[in-house]
């Protein structure tokens, strides 16, 4: 039974989502969707969220992922694959991180002459284009019948950390829900007790938010491997006023 | 395998979608419970959300709706039926637009005697009567099991547009969560460059967002065959001042 | 098929919740993923709300529930088992209206060593503990494989009414997405018109919303068998300024 997940920008209330969903278990009756968000707010937090969860579902899984605010432009439509996950789109950067993960992937620019034929909105390619593409890829054709290779899919500038010896100055990447900052610096390599600067104040290394008092912050090697700084039972975006880009330097 | 799709203004963080959830799985354990939204917001809205995704779902499915503010009143529990979709839910006028697509459609009162037998809450019949019904129909038991046939299902007015040579005044029937205005005049017959008026302002005829600079309006055909007016990379809605209900010129 | 339930306090836009679901359908390919909400607001309130919904769901069914502000610290990974209903989470207070429901549940601390090994982050024990847990559940494994039985998991104390001839006071336990109130007080043995009174005001009992006047307050049994308030088409949070902890009276 194939997985198919869906993340998208179109919120629930609209209907969009659902008609979505509508053309998914038409084309692909067996496949199973699996909701991700309908909350999808910019283009490159979506390439990260992305990165956090399409390696925890098992391969064959078809990850359709829309935020596409220039649907209908010259923009491509594309799909691509890694090892034995799938992924449908439009091409605008949302699958940076994958590809920087996995240079390898293949890549194909949608061509919907191959899908049972319907009308095609120039304003929703969510239901028009991509959920057919995704729902061919649930009943396992085959990428490449899907369109043609290409070998340049879009993709943003991933913010660096800047190292010099015993030193790294990184950034903020992406701010939770939680109101933890999550930073471009790996965990690997900071030793056990990096000095950590935000905003000139030095952090409190730790493992997990109760090594700390309620209400005080401290910086640890979140789940997803990189550095991360958090407030006990708080927010650090605001205990610190924090935005996406901040700077952030380690000590070694 | 059935399908029983989910609409409610129940939120989900209070347990009760959670809880009509659980009876639906119950009672037709091998259901699909497709998820549409938690956040249905008034009548009016949830007619024409609707109509924008129970055709894209396959025949058998069932469209389960609940948005119920005169719960346990006289109003009456219906279940329909067009075109082997079927519908459940509260008789406010939440199926006026597919009573208007399909004219032809069966409805039942539901009389609950039939189901297995649970108590009834005053102010849960979305667990209590609609989540029972929907399972029964997912189960194929046939529409007239669940009740008595009914000619007169609640239906409100929808609104028209008015024509005269040449012109056609129509008004916003919807504004989705891009900001995006839905207009009640068809696409069709206006041709390839009609003069489009809001707030004594004519708008760009366009095919897509993008057919127009950054912060621009357009007006276009939108993905339901109406007309729509949004804002590239913008919120039409703020930009207008616009609400349900305000006017829109189309001068052909 | 194996059903597991899944409600966090992650939302849906950071590829947390994604995350977990990817773990849970790899482990347990067979299960069926239903989400509750992501939007769990704190122990006391997920407490209250799984016990609206966890009886409904078939026995068999897993019920995941993650809100974790002490992850990584002390607290217990703990499951248990009532009914042939199972449950995944931290040993936080989240199923105390479930072991006061049934005294008779059995209950583990969780012991990692049994599952599939995969490091475990001291911040995301939802993807790392909980989901392997529960889908282990789903896959049929029997409780005490997963861990050492407890007697103790924590509980916090559950406000009672206090009575007195003729007269109970209670409180509000809880708000829900509508602004009505429930109260802790059964509605059991109130008989058919009892006095109620909020702030100083006598509220009408009915049955349901619409037996009186649009914007009028009502006291009547909710769905849960317990004493509720609200505006009919209104909000009575807002109304009477009220919070959970404030006191209703009822005299009989």
């Amino acid at each position: 039974m194939a997985i198919i997940t869906l993340a998208t920008d179109y919120g629930t209330e609209d209907g969009y989502a659902a008609a979505v969903k509508g053309v998914l278990k038409t084309l692909s009756p067996q496949a199973e969707i699996i909701d991700i968000t309908h909350g999808l707010s910019s283009i490159l937090k979506t390439s990260l969220v992305l990165s956090r969860y399409y390696l925890e579902f098992p391969p064959g899984t078809v990850h359709l992922v829309v935020i596409d605010p220039t649907v209908g432009s010259s923009r491509r439509a594309i799909a691509g694959q890694s090892g034995g996950r799938y992924f449908v789109g439009p091409d605008n950067g949302i699958f940076t991180n994958i590809i920087e993960n996995a240079p390898q992937s293949d890549w194909i620019e949608i061509k919907p002459d191959g899908f049972p034929p319907r009308p095609i909105s120039p304003t929703f390619h969510g239901r028009d284009i991509f959920a057919p593409a995704a729902a061919s890829l649930a009943n396992e054709a085959a990428l490449d019948t899907l369109g043609r290779p290409i070998k340049d899919p879009v993709c943003f500038s991933i913010p660096r950390p800047a190292g010099e010896p015993g030193r790294i100055t990184g950034e903020i990447i992406d701010i939770d829900s939680f109101g933890n900052l999550i930073i471009n610096i790996p965990g690997d390599g900071l030793g056990s007790r990096p000095k950590v600067v935000i905003s000139g104040t030095e952090i409190a290394f730790a493992m997990t938010y109760a090594d700390v008092a309620q209400g005080s912050p401290l910086a640890y090697i979140g789940s997803l491997g990189f550095l991360e700084i958090a407030i006990n039972m708080g927010r650090a975006a605001e205990f610190f006023g924090a935005t996406v880009g901040s700077k952030v330097v380690v000590e070694l």
